[in-house]
C-alpha cells in the first residue's frame, strides 16, 4: 500500500469502542483532508505488533519508508503536512508543541491511572490514591483556568487539542466535569467538529464491520 | 537577558534535587553545547508561574520571544537546533519523535503514579494498584526487550534517551532494574555521558547555592 496507512486492531469488545487511540489519527488526517487508508493487525496476536509498535499498542502509521508509533508524535508528523493541524510559524509551532505534550504527559499522565482505578471499581482509599487523585484534580483545575480564556489550546485548533480532547473525552465518561464547564464548553467545541465526527463514525464502523465478518465465520464453521 | 533562558526553582529541599525535570533542558544544552543562563522563580509562589508554566511547574525555556513548557516540548524544540539532538532526515527525525513520546507518554505515564504510591510509602492492595503495577513492569519488559538490541533508541543519541533516560532514573531507586540488565545498562551510558555529569552537577551546584544565600539571609535578620 502506498500513501498514509493507519494501522489498528481489527476487532475490540464493545467497551473501548469510540475509545481506541486510532481515532486521535483519524481526526488528524480528516481535518487535514489528508488521504489514507485503514489497514489492520490481530487484537489477539501481541507479538505481530511488536517490530511496528514495541509496546505492543495501536495505533501506527506508515508513510512510504517511514513508520511511526505515539500518537504525540504521529500528530505533530502531520501537523507538518497541513497547517489545517500546526501553523508554520515558530512561535505557533512552539505551541502546538508545548500543549501537545502538556495534553499527554501533564494530564493524560494522571488520567490513565486514575482510570483504571475506575475501570476497576476499586474505592479502597490509601495515602498513594489521595495523591493520584489530587495530581489529576490539581491537573484538570489548572486547565480549567486555562480554557476559561481561550477557544483553542495553541491559538487555532490544532492537533494539540485533538490530544487534548481525546484525553478529557475519557475523564468525562466519569462525570469530572461537572464543575468545570471551561472544560465541558471545550470538549463540546472539539467533538461537534466534523473532521471528529466522522472519525468516530468511522471507529465504530470499523469494528462493527469487523462483528460481521465474525459472525459470517461463525456461521461459516 | 537574551539568548536561551531555562527558568527553574530559586531553591529545592534536598530530596527532589538531581531530579528537577530542568535537569533534562541543561542536559540537551550541554549536549549541544549551546549556550544558555539559568533564571529563576520562587519556589513559594505556584501563581508567579502561571503566565509561563500553567501547571505551575518548572522548567520553562525562553528563546527570544518565545517561551515554551513541557520537557518534552523543550527538547524537540532543541532538536531542531542542532544534530547532536536530532537528525535532519525525515526518517531520522520520526525516529526522535516517536521516542520522546515513548518515554514521557507510554514509561512516564505509569512510573510518575507508581512512585507516588512509593513516596508515600503506600504498599496497601487492591484491584487497581495491581492494574497499576501491571501497567509499568509491562511497559519495563517491553522497553527491556528493545534495549536488548540497541545501543540508543532513535539510532544515535537524541533527545529521546535524554527524556527516556532521566525517566528511568526515577525507577532505579526502587531497585526495578536488577532484574533488567538492558535497562540498567542504557541507564549506566546514559549518565556516562559528559553532557550529563554536568548538567547534574549544575542542577545540584545550583540549589547549594541558595542553600548559602538563604543562610546569609537568615544570619542576617
Amino acid at each position: 500500500m502506498t500513501g498514509l496507512v493507519l494501522t489498528t486492531l481489527d476487532w475490540v469488545p464493545e467497551f473501548p469502542r469510540g475509545f481506541v487511540r486510532d481515532l486521535r489519527v483519524r481526526w488528524a488526517l480528516e481535518e487535514a483532508s489528508l488521504p489514507y487508508t485503514v489497514a489492520t493487525t490481530p487484537v489477539g496476536d501481541a507479538e505481530a505488533r511488536l517490530p511496528f509498535q514495541p509496546f505492543a499498542q495501536v495505533p501506527w502509521l506508515t508513510d512510504g519508508d517511514i513508520t511511526l508509533f505515539e500518537t504525540g508524535a504521529i500528530l505533530l508528523y502531520l501537523g507538518e503536512k497541513s497547517t489545517a493541524l500546526m501553523p508554520r510559524d515558530s512561535a505557533g509551532r512552539a505551541k502546538v508543541l508545548e500543549w501537545t505534550f502538556a495534553a499527554l504527559n501533564s494530564v493524560e499522565m494522571p488520567a490513565v491511572p486514575w482510570s483504571l482505578y475506575k475501570w476497576a471499581d476499586d474505592e479502597t482509599q490509601s495515602p498513594g490514591r489521595a495523591h493520584l487523585d489530587r495530581f489529576l484534580m490539581g491537573r484538570l483545575d489548572r486547565l480549567e483556568a486555562v480554557l476559561a480564556k481561550r477557544e483553542w489550546l495553541a491559538g487555532a485548533f490544532s492537533v494539540a487539542d485533538i490530544a487534548m480532547s481525546d484525553v478529557l473525552r475519557q475523564l468525562e465518561t466519569y462525570g469530572l466535569f461537572e464543575d468545570r464547564p471551561a472544560c465541558r464548553g471545550y470538549l463540546a467545541r472539539a467533538t461537534a467538529r466534523p473532521a471528529f465526527k466522522k472519525a468516530y463514525a468511522d471507529q465504530i464502523a470499523h469494528f462493527e464491520a469487523a462483528d460481521r465478518e465474525r459472525a459470517k465465520e461463525e456461521r461459516g464453521t
